[in-house]
């Protein structure tokens, strides 16, 4: 895990503690086509943003809207709302906009004519692809495959692409249950009334703290909020313990390998248990960093050890990069930095990834056709604008711009922890995937209204934690401009 | 149901037993934009489309794959594949291009530089919509909502749709039995456990035969194949018989009643029996016509029965649309042939509609934010494409169409079964929903190779159903062209 960051350097860092961040890199031209700072009008949301509000309030619950966009005026990382707002977004759409707003690399997508009928003309990708979608997979996802996997199903969005990572754990069990024989008629006449054989007893083991989705079999293993999955029915499956790990990683090596060997033990007497309930763990799944859940981490060596235990009980290792995926932690996928050869049976994608899907392994390709399946499986037009996104994030170096920025900025809120320890605590990151804590959920929501109302959009995540997630074109530049927001509004605080 | 077609005229078209259709309306110009008839150049599939499945198969399982594609060279009715090969297509990619391929005024969609933003900056329209939604999702998905609908929720596809729509009515019918209390400490700790009560054992009403989708929680309520279902876990919840009608459903009024009071008597029972079994039947789903599971038709009588029977148990009426919205039935929704005014308290759909969603009630409105949510929950550029279908659906009067095309289709099958009775039998349909049956599944796929290679591209469902789901452009032109075509196939099979 590449957190060895240079923190010892922030107390060099020329400002005094309650002044601005003095951008070390303001000199330095932005792209053409981005703005260059935010720039406010009205408290957010603002009036228009209201009247929308209640507009929409007659068609759909609008308690989670924060304010409607004028899409058309965002730029790279600034995202303008309707009344004429313009923020500086580290939360791109829930960690989904990869090169930032209105990229010109992405308006050439939609202004080339030879695209024009891919968008017109959504095919049944299962069964009638057009003639340009296996260039299109090599070009695209294949050319970014984890270690060890050459095939790849696409999918239309993240929780589509868990349900059927799942089924095709449980098919690949069942299949090697059965030693590769044909089902008996028994179990094709019970699966028809969802009752075992035919619909086995399988269970996918998960953690506390997960999210990975909320369709049925998806909210099974995700156990981040309650809002989530009360009042949904669910499954009788295994949840183990996340480690809670001490931040700084490398200040507490000792307490957090305990704290990692604690959860693995229970993970395997999880696998034994359900197993002897009759529930065999067909799959593990789990996230590089838990995001919904609070940005949780743990170590290489962890998740090491998770995949050999895997390994050990013939369960199938799941990892599930909806958030984690696609550049934002420095390396394309978050389980590079393990740096195994063999970290994972199943790589789940969706969010920056533009269209959803899921790699895996040879061995766990279905045996038959229209066993994974559906009517579009997946969207052509979204991997058009996936191959622009690879070629933007190749020719830009975008992976050390990450890298470089992610350092930067978790340096620079190791510095705002210390100016402000009474209020935050346990900054943490990967890339740019950083993370702090505030003291209680109320302050954390304060400061994230007041630093929007500043021009700094941000996102939430566990019961206290502020989420950094800004697109893979963030910039030391915008780290200052976010460090000097938020310091502002600290100082505030005090 | 609008089944009383014209079908003693049969006898009085002008062609003799086992001569070609004569075209009616062969004199009538065809759409500028359309190629007038099949063209064939290979056997389907062709060496260019071998290739790619060559490849492709290196990448996932491509067993269903029937050929590759030429989206550009399509136009209307006709699909042209990368051999050259242009067939007559009444399966429109399972059923999902509303106005045909590459229509001009979705290709204007395109090229309208208003609409760039929208597909480039994909939003997370739960938090951040953009300042048009409202005004899209009005003048789009409102203006045609179900009878007593004025909320809708927009998802990605069909599968996402159901789960979302099964979860409403989970919430729902929780909240009605909390007498819309807060939920207890109990009911929050257990359900991050997936345990009861606050993971509750609610269920979902289905019937054999029935397709609500693949993701976990939609195919408990699945139950059309084995493939399906094989191996993926599932709920126990209860599975009603749906009923086996004898077609034509005029010559069998007296039969057809006693089997749909017996399904109806199954589904009271039922929803007894799981009540006591502590599994609470919160909602009912079920499709107008069971598509996916051969193409089975019921009474208004019997679906307005069932209406009855859920408010009388204080279950939700989940109507699923998916397939049969969006007009093919020659109304805009399945459900509207029934009469009611009252007919359900959620509508799904996908598919022809381009984007996914489900209308509901107001009583069913989710009571906080974040119960029904994920990242995209759609996509605005589907509804910008959505706007411009209904728009010529409306300037070309295409539910006149479809019910003028159905009735021609409807009339041909009667035909075609009358002449070869040891072949086909119970033909049925609405609108161009219609479908005919084989003798036996190696009839049926016999004589769907065989006029695919006569440029006649059909779907299948159920054991040995052949399925017709023409786009809403399909004029009785097209329906001589297929008439003749399967006519051809029929006569050589004699």
């Amino acid at each position: 895990m590449e957190l060895n960051v240079e923190r010892d350097s922030y107390l060099f860092i020329n400002f005094a503690l309650g002044s601005r961040y003095v951008s070390k890199t303001a000199t330095k031209s932005v792209s053409e086509f981005e703005y260059d700072a935010p720039s406010m009008k009205t408290a957010v949301p603002g009036p228009k943003s209201q009247e929308l509000l209640r507009q929409l309030g007659e068609i759909q619950n609008v308690g989670a809207v924060h304010f409607f966009c004028n899409y058309e005026e965002s730029r790279g990382n600034y995202l303008v709302d309707v009344d004429g707002n313009r923020m500086l977004d580290v939360y791109t759409q829930i960690s989904s906009i990869p090169i930032g707003y209105n990229h010109p690399a992405l308006m050439k997508v939609m202004t080339n004519p030879n695209n024009v009928s891919t968008f017109v003309n959504r095919p049944a990708l299962g069964i009638l692809p057009p003639e340009n979608f296996p260039d299109k997979l090599i070009e695209s996802l294949l050319s970014i495959a984890p270690s060890g996997m050459r095939r790849v199903q696409t999918m239309a969005c993240g929780s589509c692409s868990n349900e059927n990572a799942f089924k095709t754990m449980f098919i690949w069990y069942r299949n090697k249950e059965r030693g590769y024989a044909n089902p008996s008629e028994h179990e094709v006449d019970t699966c028809m009334i969802n009752q075992s054989p035919g619909c086995p007893d399988l269970s996918i083991l998960s953690f506390m703290g997960a999210f990975h989705g909320r369709t049925l079999g998806c909210l099974a293993t995700t156990h981040s909020k309650a809002i989530h999955k009360l009042d949904i029915p669910s499954f009788d499956w295994p949840i183990a313990p996340f480690p809670k790990l001490q931040y700084p990683l490398e200040e507490f090596v000792r307490e957090n390998a305990q704290e990692e060997a604690r959860c693995l033990e229970e993970v395997e007497d999880l696998i034994v248990k359900w197993r002897q309930k009759g529930k065999p763990v067909a799959g593990i799944v789990i996230e590089p960093i838990q995001a919904e859940g609070g940005d949780n981490h743990a170590s290489p060596d962890f998740f090491s050890k998770l995949r050999n235990i895997a390994r050990k009980h013939g369960c199938a290792f799941h990892v599930d990069e909806v958030q984690t995926g696609g550049g934002t932690t420095g390396k394309f996928w978050g389980h590079e930095h393990w740096g195994l050869d063999d970290p994972a049976d199943v790589v789940s994608f969706s969010k920056k990834l533009l269209t959803g899907g899921y790699y895996h392994r040879d061995e766990l390709k279905p045996d038959k056709p229209y066993r994974i399946f559906n009517t579009w499986m997946g969207d052509p037009s979204k991997n058009l604008f996936l191959s622009e996104v690879l070629n933007v994030i190749r020719r830009e170096n975008l992976l050390e711009v990450v890298t470089r920025s992610g350092k930067a900025l978790l340096q620079g809120l190791y510095t705002l922890q210390t100016q402000y320890p009474h209020i935050l605590s346990r900054a943490r990151g990967q890339g740019t995937f950083c993370a702090i804590d505030a003291c209680n959920d109320a302050t954390r929501d304060s400061i994230m209204i007041k630093a929007r109302n500043k021009g700094l959009f941000m996102g939430s995540c566990g019961e206290k934690t502020i989420r950094f997630r800004p697109a893979l074109v963030f910039k030391e530049y915008h780290v200052h401009q976010l460090l000097n927001i938020l310091n502002d509004v600290l100082a505030e605080h005090k």
